[in-house]
């Protein structure tokens, strides 16, 4: 038996136990007459002990116990005279008497230590040790409990997990797929999914009911920042609801995750705002409402006086920066440099100082009394000391801007707390967007999305102020989860394709087994995904989704670890009847 | 709200109720004066009576509801005169008030019935509707629930469930992988794993202890009549462990299973058997000993008479079948024929009949007497009554030929019952195999299977005799699970790639990074997978795994629902760098 322990189990109440214990050594500190170990498992870390007075032999062996051995040790649990408080095991050690080593190491590349000094993509290369630091570990820890208690959640309200397959049917409508090609049907080819979205409308179709599934999807993109090329969503759908069933199903989970992972209780419905508000007033589709600093218009306020720009903008909207009245020259220049980046793309700033002593000050006293600057600040309800930031030009792109602007005054203003979490539905989505490129409609959630009922009759007239029955779950500014009501209707779906310019045998090759399973009798049904590795992320206040993915890719899509993807042998290629193009 | 009860639930104590169901009609019986619809949803069937003198209007509108109609039905719960014991909704009606079709049905192309009209190939092209029918969709409401509790379990005692990635390295070794070109590095190729076994080793390297994952793997097989492209493994590692220790964690997760999913209790330690002894005394790795019939070695007792084909063969054994002394010629015949396939082998059966008076009757009397034949007898215990039936030939041939004419003896037998259960360990596997063809050693498990400790010496002696640290979990003759001790020793595992004729080149190009990352402290470890497919399949009771997968291919590896594999666009083709092959 290798262990009687693990190395994070024993107490003080344990004095006198003679234990086994088998782990990593951590530190090795040789302090002349004692030397001491601290021997370190996934469950915690345990100091060794042994006497040079009592047992010269022993104490030998131990100092040439390395970094990163693994060892097991034999010996009694005895109270510490020095005691360390910060760790759980920090009132006892074990006085050894025995110890082996199980295997040596080498010195590893990095320390493993909660602080290491391993650069990225050391770290990566070299993930097996990273993991075994406690920030790694305790996040895929969280990982195995959210899941776990997701299931149990979920399979309490009747949801069935059901298997729905990997090797599946390219559809190139939106992101690019991953594709398998096959050695049995030589110029054939799989896809692995993007989203498992057809086989749960399946599903439902076959009566399933309530489906779940945690599950990984893949999407071969140019990856940004924080994309896997392979991620998990937690992908559910139910029939014979409507979206304020969905609503409150997944709204009930998300506080049972709160509360058996985060110990935090929300006693309140979470807040829902139509896609219209959370554009107008936040300038996002995923508002991050830990903070308030709305988005006011003040093109009705502003227009007709002399300052051209204003007067030949479609839009002006203002946000308050509470307490920045006395922002430096410096930190205003800071402010327009970053809304005149290109992914932000605004054109300048106007700022408008509401002076602690009830004076004004702005950028445009030239065309604008003392009168007008108070009548904006009165509509942002802003107080003496605030700061008013105006952005102008074609609306979207304004409200966009002034979005990110927000954001980026809430990150200077320390009002993005992690530790706080504020949850929200964003509803009443447009059903399409236009195109202006492919001069064409794009479904904004998918081509499965019904309209609200009310709405249907503008898809001849207006589409583009169709809004859809569905709805986004947006945790502090980041898209959690989304979905939609199902159109079960087969004319209405082929309608929809018909709208998104699909021909008749287009929609027929891509989607023909779901509206063929549609003439079946397809009850109402919708559902919900939740990006999975997001939310783990965002629970354990992680920065990116690699740090709670046991294996990421790096941001070339490549396993830096494994060295993926790599070449193959010709006889690979031979057989599944492909070459490699000449570039 | 389309509902306020399902269709399974209403019961004699919710008389009176006014109630709404939704669910698909079933069945639509016209009785001149009344009406009855059958409603089904996956929760149950309820009846739904509409009287032509109450209400002939809603009556005739019922009338119209076809067969799989999706409907929507408002009335009042009343006691049945007529009772239906068979279902549990059964003491019940609904008293229709209000009838909404909410969707209409084509007249599906088999019978959604327990007992079904269609074939296979057309059940499959329709699964949505196959899952309507109990049977398919109860075989997936029993794999949801033995996938969670195999979660519960397994999270009890301290695995946690790591996601290892889809995206992985190709390595030629044992079946063919899938690959996945790689748009982002054109010429090179992801590979979908086949395990995780490197995966779940580099995290017992990582510390994380004791990881599990109920995980699709994939491989590119010519299919058998059971085996799918994509499967299904329960995958679990320790660390920290002896054998000893796995067999009784997941001895222990099985009665678990037992216990909670089909109530059936084991109160003794499951038999272990050497695979020595499961190959001689049963023909098979993974003996069914639901039943006896072991095979008996005779060679000692048939050589040195007049009976060339006995004389010349390096092994003779016999099995005994109780109470077939009086076969008939045509049955005998029968048997003959079955040993004689190709995919059994032997050239033919030698029988003794041990008569109800005592004598004995035999096709080779004239070379036996009577003697020998009650020494054969003896030897096997038969008593009047039973029929011997012996195969000659090359050892390992016969046996498994004999293991082969065990199980057809015992399925005319009827010794094979379906809901009994009887669990095995096959232990102490050879670690290599010998292959002619290719004249160098496979590992009869994986290349990273530890040899017991006490057959290294024999590594260099004689490999085909060192036993492995390699176990085999198994039900009723089938292999429901497998695993072993891994080398945790990084000049033990090279000897073991030097053995199989990996170059050090070769070994580090498919296993550096396993290799390198030993360097660092691999603790001992060890694990086990099951085939989550068979093993569903197996407490189904269902003959072949596809009836427990939702959407499962042919065997051909078509998804023959979604036509899947098939062509994709040139531009997809272009982008990934590749041609197809002319032909």
């Amino acid at each position: 038996m290798y262990r009687t322990h693990t190395c994070g189990e024993l107490r003080i109440s344990d004095a006198g136990k003679f234990v086994t214990l088998s782990g990593w050594a951590q530190k090795n500190r040789d302090l002349g007459g004692m030397t001491f170990i601290d021997i370190r498992d996934r469950y915690g870390i345990t100091q060794l002990v042994f006497n040079m007075d009592i047992n010269p032999e022993l104490c030998q062996e131990a100092r040439k116990i390395g970094r990163e051995f693994v060892i097991q040790a034999k010996g009694k649990v005895e109270e510490r005279s020095n005691k360390n408080v910060n760790i759980e095991t920090g009132e006892i050690e074990i006085n050894v008497t025995e110890i082996n080593i199980l295997n040596i190491s080498d010195t590893p590349p990095f320390t493993i230590m909660d602080e290491t000094d391993g650069g990225e993509e050391l770290l990566m290369k070299y993930r097996y040790l990273d993991i075994r630091r406690a920030p790694i570990r305790k996040a895929l820890e969280l990982r195995h409990k959210m899941s776990l208690e997701t299931r149990k959640f979920l399979d309490q309200y009747n949801f069935i997990e059901v298997e729905t397959p990997v090797l599946i049917k390219s559809t190139p409508e939106g992101a690019r797929d991953f594709v398998v090609p096959s050695r049995m049907h030589p110029g054939n080819f799989y896809a692995l999914p993007q989203s498992p979205q057809v086989f749960k409308q399946l599903l439902m179709v076959a009566g399933m009911d309530r489906y779940y599934q945690i599950v990984k999807c893949f999407r071969d993109e140019d990856l940004r920042a924080d994309r896997q090329p392979e991620f998990t969503q937690i992908d559910c759908e139910m029939s014979f609801i409507e979206q304020e069933d969905i609503l409150i199903m997944f709204e009930k989970l998300a506080k049972h995750l709160f509360k058996t992972v985060k110990d935090t209780d929300f006693f309140y419905q979470f807040p829902r705002m139509t896609y219209k508000e959370a554009m107008e007033k936040y300038g996002s589709d995923k508002p991050d409402i830990r903070f308030d600093m709305k988005i006011y218009e003040l093109t009705d306020l502003v227009k007709h006086k002399e300052f051209k720009v204003f007067n030949e903008a479609q839009y002006i909207g203002a946000i308050c920066a509470t307490g920045c009245s006395e922002y430096s020259r410096k930190q205003t220049d800071a402010l327009i440099d970053f809304v005149k980046r290109p992914q932000i793309g605004a054109s300048g700033l106007v700022f408008v100082k509401c002076n602690p002593d009830g004076t004004f000050k702005s950028s445009v006293d030239k065309f604008y009394s003392a009168d007008d600057l108070k009548s904006w600040a009165d509509r942002l309800e802003a107080q003496p000391g605030d700061l008013l930031l105006l952005i102008s030009g074609n609306k979207d792109k304004s409200l966009t801007a002034l979005g990110q602007l927000r954001l980026e005054m809430a990150t200077l203003l320390n009002l993005r707390d992690p530790d706080i979490f504020s949850p929200l539905w964003v509803i009443d989505f447009p059903l399409l967007e236009w195109d202006e490129q492919t001069q064409r409609f794009y479904a904004m959630h998918h081509p499965f999305t019904s309209p609200k009922p009310e709405d249907i009759p503008l898809l001849e007239t207006n589409p583009k102020e169709v809004r859809a029955n569905a709805y986004d779950f947006v945790i502090n500014g980041i898209e959690i989860g989304g979905g939609s009501i199902r159109i079960f209707d087969e004319n209405l779906q082929q309608k929809m394709f018909s709208i998104l310019g699909f021909s008749e045998e287009q929609a027929k090759y891509q989607f023909g087994f779901l509206m063929n399973a549609f003439k079946y009798g397809a009850p109402p049904h919708g559902g919900i995904a939740f990006g999975f590795d997001r939310l783990v992320a965002l629970f354990y206040g992680a920065t990116s989704i690699k740090d709670v993915i046991a294996f990421p890719k790096n941001n070339a899509g490549r396993d830096v670890m494994i060295d993926a993807p790599s070449l193959i042998a010709e006889q690979q290629l031979d057989e599944l009847c492909i070459n490699i193009k000449k570039q």
